[in-house]
Parts: C-alpha cells; sequence; structure tokens
C-alpha cells in the first residue's frame, strides 16, 4: 500500500475510532482486544500504532509476564480477573491468556496435555461468562510465515539500531516454529467460539495491516453496539425456566427439624472442644498450602453475623478475612457481578469468609428483578464453574444456608425494633424480603437443586436455636476441612 | 468488674457504637484503630469483642503476615496503603506498621538500627499525612505484666480444649519479654504525636477493658467530628503562602529557549540511536531489580502522549504500564488523593508510565480551587516523601515538564479543532485553563522551586518542536537511568 493511499485513508479511520470511543462511555460495556500471534507478526508494532491514535484515557494495555506469588497462589484465571477494563475502556492484550494456553500446547507429555486441556477450558468459560454480559472480545491472530519471520529478524539484526530488538528468545522461537504453528492451530481451533471468534490474517505489509486492523476492529465494534441496543429494547423475551425446578430443595428445607434443645454447659464444652479441633483443621489446611473460602447465606436475622465471629475466634487472626458483602462500588458495578468476590479470594493458606455472597445474584437479585431472567438464570452454571475453578485450585468451598423458620424471624425482627443497639440491623427492607418469602423459597429450591456440587456441597443449617446452629457450622466446617485435606489437590 | 454492672452498661455503649457508625456514614473520614500490645495482653480478645458489636458494613480488620513478593518489590509502606479503610469506614489493625517496628527495633547492630529509624521515620510520614487529610487515629496499647502474661499461657495451656491457643512463639516471646517491652517503650515514644498519640492501658479485668477501650473510641470519635465539623464551618482562614515563593522557578521556564531546529533526517537517525540506548538502560535496570517511574506533565497540548509512546516503544510491552491520569473513580475518592498512585506503583523491574500525575494536586487542584489552600500547600512535602519513598526503595523516577510558548499552544488548539479526529483532544476545559495562563505559572514556579530534589529533579523540556522534545525525553531518560544504576540501591 502506497504512502499517498495510507494518509488518505487515516483521518476518516481515525474519526470512526474517536467516534467509537465516545459512544462506548455513553452506552458501556468492556472492549478486550486480544491482538495474537507468533514473532515477527507485528503484533506490537500494531499495538502501538493503535494506541497512538486512541484517546488514552479509556484505553488499557495489558500485558503478563511471569506471575507472581500472589497470583500463583490463587486459580489461574485470578490474574485475568484482576486485569480487566472497566466497562466504557477497552482494553488491549499482548499476550493474555494465550500465550500460556499456546506454552502448554506445545509441551510433551501427558501431564502438560492434561493441564493444558483444564486451560482450555476455563479460557472458554471465562470468555463465554464475559460475552454473555455484553463484553465485545476481539481475537486477532497475526499469521506469519517461517520464511517471513526469518527475513523480519535478519532484517533487525542488521541494522545496528534496532539490533536490541532481537533477542536469542526471539531465535528459538524461530527454530521452534513448525512446533508453534502446530499448537497454535490448535488452540485457535479449540477456542473458535460463535461469541469470540478468531479472525486469522495474513498481512505483509504493515500499512494495509494497520488499515484492515482497525476496520475490523470498527465493524465488530458498530455490529456489537446495535446487537446490544437491540437486546436493550427487544419486547421481553419468556423469562427461562429454570433447568431443575424441581421441589427436592424445598422439601430438604421444609423436612428441616428446627428447634434442638441445648443447656448452657452442653454448649460451652461441645463450643470449646470444637472451636480447638477447627483452629486445627484451619492450621492443617495452612501447612498444606490449602485456601479455605466460607460462604454464609441465610434468611435475615438467621444468625450469620454471630456464628461467623465464633468461627473466626478459632482462626489466627492474621489468616483470615471477612468480607461483608453490601452495595457494590461503582468500580464494580463497572465489571462482572463476579469481579468483586475473585477480587477478594484468598491466597494460598489463607481463609475468606463471605457474609453473603455471589449467592445474592439468584436470590435477591432474582426474587427483586434486579437481574434479568436470562442473566440470572446463566449465574447457576458461572457460580459452579467459580467455585470449581477455587475446588481444582485446592481451596476448601464450605458454603451454609442458616435456616429460620418465618415465626422465628418474626420474633427476632420484633426484639431487634425494641433494642436499641440492635435497631440499626433492621429496616424497611427486612420488611420487604419477608413479604416476599415464598419467592425467596423457591429461588432457594433451585439454588440448592443447581448448585449443590460434590465439591461445594451445601450445609443446610437449623438455626432456630442460635446456639446449636453455631455448634452445627463448627462442626461441618471441621468435617469439611479435614476430609479435603485427605485429597489431593 | 461484675457481670451485672456489665451487662447494665451494655446497651447503652452499644447504642453509642450504633449511632457512631451512622454518623460516620453521614460525614465520612477514615478511623484507624489500632489495638497493639505484647502477647497475652488481650488484643484479640478485644478486637473479637469490638466486631461482634458494630455492624460489620462498613468495618474492616486487617492483619499482616509475610510480605508477598508484590510486597516486597514496592516501598514498605505500599502494604499498609492497599490495606485502608475508605472513608466512613472504621479499619481494625491487628499488627499493622507497628509491629514490624516493634520487630526492628529489638534487633541488635548497625544496619537494624537505620532501617528501624528508617521505619520509625516513614510510620511518621505517613501518621501525619492521614491526619492532616481527616483521618482519626486511635493508637491503644495493652500493657501485660510479664507476670500476668505467664500466668495467662499457663492457664490457656492447663485447659485441653484451650491449649491450642499457645504457641511455641508465644512461650519465645515470653522468654524476651524484657526485650520487647524495651523496644516497645522506644518505638511508642518515637511514634507518640499530637495528631496520633498512644493511649496506654494496664486493666486486668477483660470486662472493665472492653468497656473502657469502647469508651475511648466513641470519645475520641466525638472530639474528631466536632473539630472535623469546626474546620468545614470556619472562617476561611488567609490563604497560606508557599515557604518558597521564588520567581527562580519562573525565571527558569522564561529563560528556556523553545524553538530548536531539527532535519528529518537527524531526527530519524537520533531517535532510533537513543531508543537503543534507552532499551538498554532499562534492560539494566531490570536486571538490576529496579523499577523506574516515568511522570509526564506539561501544557496542555504540549505532546505528552506522543512522547510517551516513542518513548515506550522502547521498552518491552510486558515490562511497561501507562496510567492516563483522568478524573478518579468513587473508590480513589474514597482515599487519600496519594492512593490511586500508591496502587499502580510498579514492582521491581518494572516500569510506569504516568501521563499526568500526583502533581495534579498543586497544578490544577490549586489553580482551580479543587483543594484547600492547606490541603494544596502540604502536598509539596507530601510529594516529596512520596518520591523519596520510592527512591529509598531503589525506583528511578524521572519527571518531565513538557513547555510550550502560549502562541505554540493556540496554534495547536486550532489545528486540533480543525481536524476531525483530532477535536475530541481539545474542550471548553482546554480554553479555560488557558485563560489561566498565568496562574498555572505561578504555581509552576513553587512546583519546580519545592518539589526539586536531587533523588528526583525536574527536567524542563523545550517542546515547540515536537521531534526535537521526543528527542530530549528520550536522551534524558537514558542519562537518568544509567547514572542512578551507578549508585548502589
Amino acid at each position: 500500500m502506497s504512502k499517498k493511499a495510507y494518509d488518505d485513508a487515516l483521518p476518516r479511520l481515525r474519526e470512526q475510532l474517536v467516534q467509537m470511543q465516545v459512544r462506548l462511555k455513553q452506552f458501556p460495556f468492556k472492549v478486550m482486544l486480544i491482538v495474537a500471534g507468533l514473532e515477527g507478526s507485528g503484533r506490537s508494532e500494531y499495538i502501538n500504532t493503535l494506541t497512538g491514535w486512541l484517546d488514552p484515557r479509556g484505553v488499557e494495555t495489558f500485558a503478563f509476564m511471569e506471575p507472581s506469588d500472589e497470583e500463583r497462589e490463587r486459580p489461574f484465571m485470578w490474574r485475568f480477573w484482576r486485569n480487566l477494563p472497566a466497562n466504557g475502556c477497552i482494553g488491549i492484550y499482548i499476550g493474555s491468556w494465550y500465550a500460556e494456553a499456546l506454552r502448554g500446547n506445545s509441551r510433551r507429555g501427558k501431564r502438560a496435555r492434561d493441564d493444558a486441556h483444564d486451560l482450555l477450558k476455563h479460557i472458554g468459560q471465562f470468555e463465554k461468562l464475559l460475552t454473555d454480559n455484553g463484553t465485545l472480545i476481539i481475537k486477532l491472530w497475526l499469521h506469519v510465515s517461517k520464511a517471513n519471520q526469518g527475513r523480519h529478524l535478519r532484517a533487525l539484526e542488521k541494522n545496528r539500531d534496532t539490533a536490541w530488538r532481537v533477542t536469542p528468545e526471539h531465535w528459538y522461537q524461530h527454530r521452534s516454529y513448525d512446533r508453534l504453528a502446530r499448537a497454535s492451530r490448535y488452540v485457535l481451533d479449540q477456542t473458535h467460539t460463535p461469541a469470540a471468534p478468531w479472525v486469522v490474517l495474513d498481512i505483509e505489509d504493515e500499512r494495509a495491516r494497520n488499515l484492515t486492523l482497525t476496520e475490523i476492529l470498527i465493524k465488530r465494534f458498530d455490529e456489537h453496539r446495535r446487537m446490544l441496543g437491540a437486546r436493550e429494547t427487544a419486547v421481553p423475551r419468556p423469562k427461562p425456566v429454570p433447568r431443575a425446578v424441581t421441589a427436592a430443595g424445598r422439601r430438604r428445607l421444609g423436612a428441616l427439624p428446627l428447634d434442638q434443645e441445648l443447656t448452657e454447659q452442653e454448649y460451652r464444652d461441645k463450643r470449646e472442644k470444637w472451636l480447638g479441633r477447627l483452629h486445627r483443621a484451619v492450621r492443617g489446611a495452612q501447612d498444606a498450602k490449602r485456601s479455605v473460602v466460607f460462604v454464609f447465606e441465610g434468611w435475615d436475622a438467621a444468625g450469620k453475623g454471630g456464628s461467623i465471629r465464633r468461627l473466626v475466634s478459632a482462626i489466627d487472626a492474621r489468616a483470615y478475612r471477612v468480607i461483608p458483602v453490601a452495595k457494590p462500588t461503582d468500580e464494580e458495578k463497572a465489571h462482572h457481578y463476579l469481579w468483586r468476590f475473585w477480587r477478594c479470594l484468598p491466597r494460598d493458606g489463607r481463609v475468606t469468609v463471605f457474609d453473603r455472597s455471589w449467592y445474592g445474584r439468584v436470590l435477591v437479585e432474582r426474587v427483586e428483578g434486579f437481574a434479568r431472567a436470562d442473566e440470572w438464570h446463566r449465574a447457576y452454571d458461572e457460580i459452579n464453574d467459580f467455585e470449581q475453578q477455587l475446588v481444582e485450585h485446592g481451596a476448601v468451598v464450605v458454603k451454609f444456608w442458616l435456616h429460620i423458620s418465618k415465626d422465628e424471624q418474626l420474633r427476632r425482627f420484633r426484639l431487634r425494633e425494641r433494642t436499641p443497639y440492635k435497631r440499626h440491623k433492621i429496616n424497611a427492607e427486612d420488611w420487604r424480603n419477608r413479604r416476599k418469602w415464598t419467592a425467596y423459597e423457591a429461588a432457594l429450591s433451585d439454588m440448592f437443586a443447581l448448585t449443590e456440587t460434590p465439591a461445594a456441597p451445601w450445609h443446610l443449617i437449623p438455626a432456630n436455636n442460635k446456639q446449636y446452629a453455631r455448634l452445627q457450622v463448627l462442626r461441618l466446617a471441621c468435617k469439611q476441612i479435614e476430609a479435603a485435606l485427605k485429597t489431593k489437590r
């Protein structure tokens, strides 16, 4: 392409880019642009050109070197979750999860193959979750032939001023061209999905490449915006029915005996016993570099706070964090609902206690209509994948539902209203939730049916008797951690 | 204290706590509660009790184990900056920076003493910066005698169910009681400041302790709120004059020759030469595990973006990040203005480029009145301390001011307005800033006079000729990094 033709085409293209960024701010979603390819394909050159054209406010470039220990001590995808653009922004990825996938798939041996396979699965889930949530993912693969790659490297090396750009690593990759090309074909093939397809390009001329890639970006953006706009204004689709609307969960809750007897002395004795045992179990997890994630859900006034307080009294104060889940901040709102939970996952050997959790998506957000039906419907799978990643990484995921009867709730609400220092714990919202008891029961029924997994089972705790509930929490926490430590991670 | 007396006092106290939290949300500042003391002083017991009384939404407990590599590879205070409560919240600290200070000051040897001394200096600056900014820091030291410490540990060990609470570390600390007590007296003495004084308490009875500590918290909170309220409604104090209102900075800028000649060929040749050299310099910094922090400031349209783009083209894409500084998010607004910059400091061996920076505090925020006079006046010291910490940690801090004439700015503004894809770069605000040219010149003069330090000097770049400016940026960046690498960190 001639310089003249290029210069003539640029003003219009750059104007379109600017418009794109303005529109993205008005109707915010995430754009993730992955520019991948082997050495000498012109990835960095293109990214450098493109970032020169874009308004830097609203663009973030993400690149990845060796993971840090904070990253290694969490599920593999954590480092990518912490490197996401906010809604309204464009994230440009050099490297990305595909660098790892390529490395994995070019290695030999069964273990390497299995790991690589798991990784591709997680990548698929990650991209699906993001695109389902409105994110535009554009994946560009810049092809370069072995001959051109060699020519490119030699030309750089010949010039004294650019020779520094070529490292031994580049020549190593050149010698491994065939193996890397094979691996990349496989990875592309496995991750080419309708929602996030690959575009493979083979354009030698830098100017033509710059124009073509940018046109693709603009075109995909416009299509995506129209598609999301259409979804916004569409006649509401019929509410999807969760896959398993069973009465099983409800029956399970209904069958739960709620009123247990316990003397004060029995409670104290047993509490000390279980606290000691829990302390040893958590110590064991720490020694084994396994993290523990506690999830506390339950009816309003079911006693989550009190149970958590007793639980953590058995844990070294430096090793745990309690996360009370309230209204998201605006940084959190600019992301997928799971982002705020990824954000506070514990490192290996540490404990995080969630006081309410991601299950809000399929409980309050479903019942109150804060999430669209397709959103909360999708959430069961997303949650299972999320917990699965935690468990695969070695975490113990302990989930509690604290269950009280409707009468017991009323009694506690009234007590809170009568007690000055408890009055702040009860407000109009609690009374409103209470009126929706039946809707919550339906949501609970689906939740238990759809998110009960062998790796992260639900513990239903009868909690009309607070002290009994606390003991059960301690006992079941012990049991699950002890059992998990017996399995290899 | 009898159980009866305790139970009688509680309701009123807990009500006050609840009111405190409500008020804190309405008139938001940070509360940082540091509960320190030797083993057996009842720290954890009190924190456990207190968190049981507080509404968990709005309370965060911070504790610190060994620093992670991400923490070690940044200035020491980084891990505390990343663990601050937001405004409107209470942060409760177990351990905190005082654990480290105690450890440091109980060691022997000159090196240990020097390090410990530096640490106490940083702690002082950190607490001053926070309290100046409206934060309430309450520091409680719970005293325990050696005899009581021993009694406490033995009592726990005797009971089969609580024996697990005592570890060899506890007994080691007991044997070292005298040394630790000496070190703690020294640390308390050195960090007892009017703004963040220590309260030392010696109360053996747990109930009396719970009440007294909580009363102190409530009392200090009320005093602090009144003090801040008085400041809000006070008759504006006379505008403080910066310590050095010199004409030196202005003269320096005035004397800068702005128009340099350069042929296209000269530019290209020199650019390649300096890019190569910069590449080697940054590689050298990476090998030496030194980070580089670039600060780009300059008049609107001075060419910051273009200079940054050329600069980073010499750096491995995975090793640098460009941070365009725009409007803070609400999480950022709930913190000190430096928080957002601490947040994106590079790890050892990495590079961060700030496109505008913390200097906004003493430029736009001063000129536009977004910061009160006492705030921006304080900022010079805060900024110097901040950069000093970076440099002490081994970072190279390279600061540029891109300078153009008022006429040249006008020419560029008009060009932007005429060019469709540049139109977004110019808006009413740019024209408004331009009208305040003289006010900015005064602010710049103070900035250069007050934040020019040997460790982090300012580079004034004549930038009427863009290409010349880019070469200067490359050249000065090289020189400073090369010189820094010759010094030991």
